[in-house]
């Protein structure tokens, strides 16, 4: 039925260049185009299938947040992603457009409620509920559905660690056991063949892409790891919260969830996991006046005879490859806008004033590889694509 | 579900669908899929060429600025047109990345002084100069280039009038016979075989796509028009102004160039056209402390006998056909955010308390429709594409 | 060094000479001698010990509301008016600093319910509740309270007016004809007198400040006035609301309320009642993105004859003498940055592109002249002190 | 030497003035005896032509920066202080309405060069200018005038650092000698008794407030004290900067001037002083889309044995009796939107999740706290008034 035949591609002399690039490694179609300028401009001729079967039929499942709108406006340009269910209990029947006008160009499914959805027209969803609810949710979904959820019920492999810092039962153990987490560049491979993935928080995410390697390789000290994070409001949704009114949040900033953010075990579980060791980190995130954008300054002690030099390095090694994780020139740092509406993380290392110190600086797009790109990113590779599919947009600026 | 059959992609070969759409008229590969829930996805697919001479070799003068900045974000995701030669007097010798990190993913040409400038290896440029400068500079380029400028020096077909508002004899009067207006919509079969266009200024732009067909139809009134624009600081451009710095424009408002401001000819030369009768506005600017975004608030008095749903009905009949312009459904309320980074207007029209007076609001993003994005559905006319070609991107919200 | 003798100054008793305050802090009765060393929160309690028909003690009905924290920020430095009570019914038992952590370093009574509202130690109140439920309450007080009341439940002179666009009938219609409309600079020798003073509405007080004066004087055509206002958030409340959320405010501007805002009746009550005739008006207000500051940009017709000197020049002599109302110089903007936080009105008047038009340009803080302190302004004038006392800020810019 | 006797003060006698101002007329005890009813416009000339040896007369150095203007704003409610000469060499010339209409509602001296300021009519002057310059200007005033030095010229005791941090020889190291600087809580009596007050940064004096007496008692350990700092825009001035641009600040946020940021000598100093031992920080500045407003989130090893309880004790004990120190109670979180515009600095002390560990939380308003309001609270102390005075306005929120 979807028949589409490309002959030749672009520009002609297009030479598959490829050099290995870990993410096409499972692709059945992996194409690296050699064009100069444009490395972008190419990506969506090289990736093509022959058939209705690749055409994969998505759900959104609280499609009414901020995360949802955020997959349906990267999905909007998806050439093999199309949304066929869209859930929102307390929008059932209303159009998305009416909730979300910024997307109501497109031609969308109206939104249900979870209960009355249709899945047997759904070949994978992503799940933009609450924690708690998504458990139960989840497990009832026919089992044949990939899933990538947004939510943290599946972030933690230690059931009880979930208990302690969310304050109930957990009610999927089993899913649990299961569930791959989805830091991309890290656990590349095991997603690949995941049918449920837990999409990593965004603190976690602008945390553990510059820790993970410098852990892993012992460059930094496991002590003393303080993480002063900042993020824009959108992290917190859209749900109608005095706190996070524009006259609340506009012109001022603060401090919040000292030590007892939710992200922290979640942190920790993952610098813990590579350190083979425990790990305690001081976490403070701190509310921006600004609506998307998060970044995480870090300040650690190296390990004895390491340099700055060395975690630069090391970081430029690990991330030379990839798409999305990009260490910036020596001394440039930084900015969270530089990455506004894109799936880029941006990182750099500096030297600290204090003698065997070093600062990292990681910023995201909390929406984005904070969560819906992520999230996309993550399923083009569950579903053999390449996982660049529909993400290569660049940051709006200013 | 989806059929959709492409024989040798985009470039002449391409014979789909299309339905007829407005659009597609005149184009010589005109292509239209027919999917039910995500009209973008296709996109790139179906637009095939086979060889390299297919591709467009674009400059982009004065890229140092916010629309320059813009064009490159664009051009970005382009199947057709590369980047080739970028100049910046300032920052000749400087790499893009350097002065606008949010683009640093992409491989381009350093910058260089326009002077040195080499064009053998230009199909087209998009000339984001200041005005005055501008005229000369065009005037010097080799004539086989194709030519969008977003600079106000070709927009206004009277030359004296130009004398007049812009304090300084016209230096290519010759080029701005040819030159053509490039409000896409109303000038669509001129643009595509224009080789100079003048793209519309941001203000005018939001202004003309309502009332140029209400006047044409003799729907409204020809005297007192009241146009009260909003605009976001990023139509003021990157220049280091005190008056533009983020504590003189963040928190507050005001208007600006009451009376006086360039885009009133600008304005009144297109209603006039229309009207085939001197129309005068009063147009009065105000800045928002906003990066992006412009609105105006259009108060009309109403041809005897015209009721509000008469407007609204011809401008639904106008632009059911367009992508890019879209008259809301009735009674909602357009919002700049709606369209922030894209490249849509969007539309709508209420009934006034006064009786026989309408308000008319449109909106836009100032720097895609209002400036980079028109250029470039411009240029893919002029250069014989579907003129949404890399213009797709769903708004960023929030 | 410092030698103040204070003979019968704030508290009375004060008969100190105290030198600088370090050295009072051993001291058991350490007093601050003239009234700007006084800390804050002793403040209120000095005023209450003292020769009590001096000082004039306060109810605030409603503080937990944008409307009532800013008369609490007010009072702070008055120098006769001293806060007693403290309403807040879903607040009640909470400390002010709990709700409003900015004037925690106040002292100040708990709030509590309105009904457990103890008003024999009232003399005057500010009622900072919603609409509707206002009139009972205010119903309800002792008789000898002045009050005045910030909702709109007393502003429309005609009752039947009130029920049509309020969709209630008004409770307290006895008390409707008792009230004074409290825009200072034109109603000041009824305020004065009055017991009850409905405080106007932030548009209407930036709308009829310069209008009326124009139209009494006959200046102005009574048809087509098309007003184009601006507002900040704040004026929307504290209430969580999905639309007023940082995220869905921050970067962008709407209209709102088209043709059916609730000021539009005070607007045209006003301004028909210095006509005499009945007066119709344009009112688009709309929504900017800042906590603060309301522009009315007002599009006028002028009588025959008149010129824009003529309205610059009658405005002129109308407030020459007001503290806060200014006519600003020719052909300066105003802005709503230049009066934030301040009790000050902005005014100018434009020549039109359009003959025999002119443009007005007024601006106000929405919470000061707009709210809270034209509401102080007139509580000073009921109470026998000049209007300008505890108003004396400077506006806070950047 | 300042003699003030205020005989009646503000009470119910006080039967005068009004010069027939209009808004007097009805009223029955028309009152313009105190400061509050005294019109913000003749006050300065007020206090020039009553009794001089009461009177402060004031010269503002640099008035056209934000600074400047922020003095400026601070002494229109002063009761001692009268501005009689104001300098701006690129804006002289100019009245400073034009310069800054937030404050042109007051009378104001035109600004003059500052080599043709007349000193003879000056008993002190707030000196605004950049640094480097303001070590000779300072040094060619007459000697008899008291001086509050907002540059950071004469804050490093050291004269070798100065060279090193600011890259050229001190102009003037007998008055750096002679330089008291100027923390007001810490060195009060120094200041009382100084003629040159080197006001401190505003990022050294939200460090040092909660560092200074937590080290002096030994309470945390000099080593790893790590700095996470956030700051308004103004505090990079009002000059004209690309980067400063609101569409290069809003939504969006970056660290700068890591471990170089010329704060860091300051802060160094400071902590040393108290420590008698070199105190190296770590220090990194981050720039936040808000105009006012600073955050320093301190993280400190605690010394052995010490608890947090035992830090916020000791902070409550130190700050008891301060007006503008303020330790919030247990586990209250500082904003900055809770000082805005006013001089206060809130404090908190927070358990971290890694033992020993503690987290300090300090806000100010940099142009206050952190700039002109600790100015004038060191010139009040130095004159000889109240320190408080002129200061006591609360913060604007929202």
């Amino acid at each position: 039925m979807y028949s589409v035949s490309v002959d030749g591609g672009l520009a002609g002399k297009v030479t598959i260049v490829s050099k290995g690039l870990k993410k096409c490694r499972g692709s059945p179609v992996c194409v690296r185009a050699s064009v100069a300028s444009t490395p972008l401009r190419v990506k969506n001729q090289q990736l093509k299938i022959g058939d209705s079967e690749k055409t994969v039929r998505i759900g959104v499942l609280g499609a009414s947040g901020y995360t949802g709108a955020e997959i349906v406006r990267l999905l909007a340009n998806h050439p093999y992603f199309a949304i066929t269910v869209m859930t929102a209990d307390r929008k059932a029947g209303q159009p998305f457009g009416s909730v979300f006008p910024h997307l109501n160009t497109q031609e969308l499914p109206n939104m249900v409620a979870i209960k009355d959805a249709d899945f047997s027209d759904v070949d994978a969803v992503f799940c933009c509920l609450p924690h708690g609810t998504t458990q139960e949710i989840i497990k009832g979904l026919p089992e044949q559905l990939k899933v990538v959820d947004l939510s943290a019920d599946f972030r933690l492999k230690n059931i009880a660690e979930y208990e302690e810092w969310y304050g109930q039962p957990h009610k999927a153990p089993k899913l649990q056991e299961e569930a791959v987490y989805g830091l991309t560049e890290i656990y590349r491979e095991e997603i690949e063949n995941a049918r449920l993935v837990a999409n990593p928080g965004c603190y976690p995410t602008s945390i553990q892409l510059p820790l993970m390697p410098l852990i892993e390789e012992g460059l930094i000290e496991l002590r003393n790891i303080i993480i002063d994070a900042k993020s824009g409001v959108s992290g917190a949704g859209r749900g109608a919260k005095e706190a996070n009114l524009y006259t609340e949040i506009a012109e001022g900033m603060h401090s919040y969830g000292i030590t007892k953010h939710r992200h922290v075990p979640e942190i920790e579980q993952g610098l813990s996991g590579v350190a083979n060791s425990k790990v305690t980190v001081s976490f403070t995130p701190h509310l921006m006046p600004m609506s998307r954008g998060m970044q995480s300054t870090i300040y650690v002690e190296m390990a004895s005879g390491v340099t700055t030099d060395d975690l630069y390095h090391h970081l430029i090694a690990t991330y030379k490859n990839e798409e999305f994780v990009k260490v910036l020139g020596k001394g440039v740092v930084p900015h969270t806008r530089h990455v506004r509406g894109s799936n880029y993380c941006l990182l750099n290392v500096f030297q600290d004033r204090i003698p065997g110190r070093a600062i990292i600086i990681s910023v995201i797009d909390n929406l984005v590889k904070g969560a819906s790109g992520q999230a996309l990113q993550n399923l083009n590779l569950m579903m053999g694509f390449p996982e660049n599919t529909g993400l290569q947009f660049q940051p709006l600026f200013p």
